[in-house]
């Protein structure tokens, strides 16, 4: 219930974006869509993972590639499940860009090759898989949501999701409702936290993100170097064959004790610790899970570190919200696509 | 409808912390209870004011002192508008510190008298009036209650309020519900909008109320004298028999064009635009209001200025919240309170 209810009600902002829900209960698609790798998975009414199968995102080919991998990638799920795609009550896809629900298309996916124009990635899915029900949701929304049903926020009426990535994006649930605003809410990593200060992929200053986010960890240290300091990261990454600081070469870097990357990683963790705690104080949520692929590499480690930065920034110091780790890990993205097939998701 | 529904549902965390509901319909009392000045209104059931009063709240006493000036000004108020205490559904009064809805007491009011310890100020007041029920909330959220209902945010479903005073508070409504979290959400002053930057008063760093609020402004203008810098802020102050810069000498050191004063000014506009866009950047709301001792005074002159540094920060130029004066003015926060009366407020 509310605590104030309007004297001229009015229409509420709705607060669930997501259409063509299909009946529950038996199996379901889930595909996690992201920058680098498709992670595809067959799960069943409790969202057991049956079959899983994952795949390098195309560089280039523009959407049809993409679309090409993702069945690829689900065909190869449902083999290994040894499942037909007719026993499937639909694919749920969580998709970087802007989605758009009632047309499943998706545009403005930086992340995916010549992905800027709108695309129906939706139509063209369930076209490949006999015109099977496809439902698109947000990739942070539904990992996050999946944290919330099923993972490490199970304990709570409400959670902040903070995804430590190549970005940092976000997700908000109160009181089991994911809080979408007028269709853009949860950027968790575009709060400031220091005026003025580094330029953010936004275009914007002093953002969460232009600290934590790892294309821009990757900046900072590009720039260090060409300022004279010393790192093993992209000697790491190229013997590691990869052409950007992944998760996995800061880990590396991390364990070789390179001062330059401890550097990054705590300057990083120093602002998410300062925007959780800014979440906090306007919401006073009880709990905070971390996710996305920096945080699944690096959240257990310097949990207490996160905590400390946040404490130092909390107005109610005496009773801060849990700081978790995610519970479903790599798997959180596709599983909670393959949730947004149940009823009333 | 929630956007996911919980498979395992739970509690959900209670966003109506008041009590003591009475029957709508007839005339109501309604107290703003703050640390310079004590406002009662008598007003009818479509919160038409039809009597005031106001009063200096008292320095010293302690809560009893305040208790009587209370309930001397509510006194005032009916005599205002001809009508007896025994004509009145009850009185809702905002006050600052922590509000203990079930028992009616209030604690850790800094900026009232000795008020540390929780006091039965439901009950007393109650008592005064012949047991005529009593409700109590926190000053901000009746007051941006009331803008949402009544004023500013009517054409809106969800509001941002930004309280801009000797402290800058904040209320958030998010679909007609006023979110509470824990019981403690609402601190929009508190973000970190500058990591290691003024300190404030909460203890922390860089919180936007280290910039904007009131107390933290004439601090900054204190130090600053005390390095060499000129103003007149301190003489209007004297002039006009005040023993801190109120917003009224602030005012009238600005149309003085006092340099100082200026700078101090939009330090704090600076401040309350980048705080609003982290804010609307995690929630995503389509509207701001901006109220408070400071905001009435100055927000009309100063909103273009607010909206530049706010559009400055926000990850959404496009589709910036519209950012609104006030409507109730200075009546808000005892209209809003009066509103505590009604059924399913």
């Amino acid at each position: 219930m509310p605590l104030f209810r309007r004297s001229n009600p009015q229409e509420a902002q709705p607060q669930q974006p997501f259409v063509a829900r299909t009946d529950a209960g038996s199996l379901r698609g889930g595909v996690d869509l992201g920058g680098t790798k498709i992670q595809a998975l067959i799960v069943d009414a409790e969202s057991k993972v049956l079959g899983r199968a994952r795949a390098a995102t195309p560089h280039e080919g523009g959407p049809p590639a993409v679309i090409d991998a993702i069945a690829a990638t689900v065909g190869e799920a449902l083999a290994d499940a040894n499942v037909e795609s007719t026993q499937l009550s639909g694919i749920g896809i969580g998709s970087p860009g802007s989605v758009d629900h009632s047309t499943g298309t998706v545009a403005n996916a930086s992340n995916l090759p010549d992905w800027m124009d709108p695309y129906p990635m939706g139509p063209e899915i369930s076209a490949r898989f006999g015109g099977l029900p496809v439902v698109l949701g947000n990739d942070v929304d539904v990992a996050v949501n999946a944290e919330f049903q099923l993972g490490a926020g199970r304990p709570y009426p409400s959670i902040l999701g903070v995804w430590w990535g190549t970005g940092v994006g976000g997700g908000v649930i109160l009181n089991g409702m994911n809080w979408v605003g007028r269709g853009f809410a949860g950027e968790f990593g575009h709060q400031v936290i220091e005026r003025g200060g580094a330029r953010c992929g936004c275009g914007n200053r002093g953002c969460v993100e232009a600290y934590a986010g790892r294309k821009d960890m990757q900046r900072w240290v590009t720039a260090k170097v060409e300022d004279g300091s010393k790192t093993k990261l992209f000697k790491i990454a190229k013997h590691k064959h990869r052409d950007s600081l992944t998760s996995g070469v800061w880990a590396r870097a991390i364990r070789d004790d390179d001062r330059l990357a401890e550097r990054a990683v705590r300057r990083a963790t120093r602002a998410l610790g300062a925007g959780i705690a800014s979440s906090i104080n306007l919401l006073d949520l009880p709990a905070v899970v971390v996710g996305g692929g920096m945080g699944e590499r690096f959240f257990v480690d310097r949990q207490a570190e996160i905590a400390k930065y946040m404490e130092a920034n909390l107005f109610r110091r005496e009773d801060p919200p849990a700081l978790l780790a995610t519970e479903l890990g790599d798997d959180g993205g596709a599983i909670g696509a393959a949730l947004l097939l149940l009823p009333g998701a």
